[in-house]
């Protein structure tokens, strides 16, 4: 049986860093690195990502928008990018931000979560516009298979603050409301320390992240939005302060604009690291 | 250049009928057809589906979900099914419910819409967590190939009411809002007459759905849980009335059920025909 991702994601934080590499293979990343917009450039770029991050970090986070963009066979790239990063010893969340209802959130799930699956991921990223319930299948197959979910709580970009700010008739926000469901789910099946269900939150969202984070004791917490987005990882250690031993920092364009040389992929990687320890 | 996905929809419809039948290969539709639940399953239940009903009626949705679930084979079998259904003279709709930012936003589409696509979808159906505005990739890629686009505005499932009814400070709901937003772009691109962006309205939601469709005045209105979620062709002229010639009833177990065989299928087809036409 695998244990649970949250449990596996501790272990690997401490040996190695709890920074997550974000693998977005975007046209122009490609060609930014003298890739080719297609099939062998799309794999020549995760294979380089892979090759130098993932040995040295807790997590890599392939984004699965920029492989379904090259059809069935991008899709393939994707499976054999996870299989990689995993034989290198991280961790993989597929960012992928599904979500839907009953059988269909199901058949999400089967596709990405667990050893058993096509995608073969540990974790994946979900979205909850029909509502936190309406992801329950998504938990059961993470539950069952050891794997991880993140729920997008608050985003990092600004056209997501009216709709995560709108009230409910309590007075709690949306970004609350789901930030309360999950927390009583997860204090339901692990009263203290990390229960099944994460959160995504945004390193852009200041203060309103630091009390979400809050409201979410028993959760990892995935912060997306360091380097291009302009959030840095000393934000991130003054956002969250009490909470940053539950904080996985992620970084994708930070790191890939070091390339193309794997040499200079690693020293990037390696200066973050520096920096997510505060040293 | 292809004309827009909402003028070839109106013809389509005209034509044959505003019917959208969904093909959602899950799991228990493969076995329940006595197939097994693997690619040559999955690639059989397609074939039939499509060979019933695409020559019947506008749209057909095919469900992403149940096709990622089998791998990068199966997201084969999808970009087939399009490809097919297309040939025999329907529109297809790739159900995805996707959603993100910017180059990732740009993505999806560029993997999902129109005929360059590598999935070739003449539309898709979108979530809307981070905004409205998040989604303006899409909205672009769209526009400059004809395709089509369907928010998700207010779900058929009842875990999505408390979000898409929050409230925001002018006293809105998020669902209101958005239909705002939707409308407010459509209008200045086409200020009478059908607009770019459609809504995916739930036909379980009653007057609250009807509402919704008053604001939503310039859009193609998409509206499942007809069938195996509880709502008849009845429920759905009753609540959208005066709207009906803009909605795409969309059906889809209702129409499996009555398989595996092809002649059975398109009478299931051509009597929800007729019930729409109001015979």
């Amino acid at each position: 049986m695998t244990p649970p991702f949250q449990q596996r994601f501790v272990a690997r934080a401490a040996e190695r860093s709890p920074l997550c590499v974000g693998i977005d293979p975007a046209a122009e990343s490609l060609t930014g690195w003298g890739l080719a917009d297609d099939i062998p450039g799309l794999r020549a770029f995760c294979e380089r990502m892979v090759e130098a991050c993932a040995p040295l970090v807790a997590v890599v986070k392939p984004q699965a928008a920029f492989f379904e963009r090259h059809g069935p066979a991008g899709m393939e790239v994707l499976r054999q990018t996870v299989e990689i990063a995993q034989s290198r010893g991280a961790l993989v969340i597929i960012d992928a931000k599904r979500g839907d209802i009953s059988t269909t959130a199901a058949a999400y799930a089967d596709a990405f979560l667990g050893p058993r699956s096509p995608f073969g991921g540990d974790a994946m990223t979900l979205s909850a516009y029909l509502g936190l319930g309406s992801l329950a299948p998504f938990f059961e197959v993470a539950q069952r298979d050891g794997a991880g979910v993140f729920v997008v709580v608050r985003s990092s970009n600004p056209e997501g603050s009216v709709l995560q700010q709108a009230r409910l008739p309590d007075g709690s926000s949306v970004a609350e409301h789901l930030a309360d469901q999950v927390t009583a789910r997860n204090r339901a099946e692990a009263p203290s320390g990390l229960g099944l269900i994460g959160a995504v939150l945004g390193a852009t969202q200041g203060s309103e992240a630091a009390a979400l984070a809050d409201r979410l004791p028993n959760s990892l917490l995935l912060v997306p939005g360091i380097g291009a987005q302009g959030a840095t990882m000393d934000d991130v250690r003054a956002i969250f302060g009490r909470h940053y031993a539950r904080i996985i920092p992620s970084v994708s364009r930070g790191i890939a604009r070091a390339g193309p040389a794997v040499a200079d992929l690693k020293r990037a990687v390696e200066r973050l690291i520096a920096e997510a320890r505060g040293a």
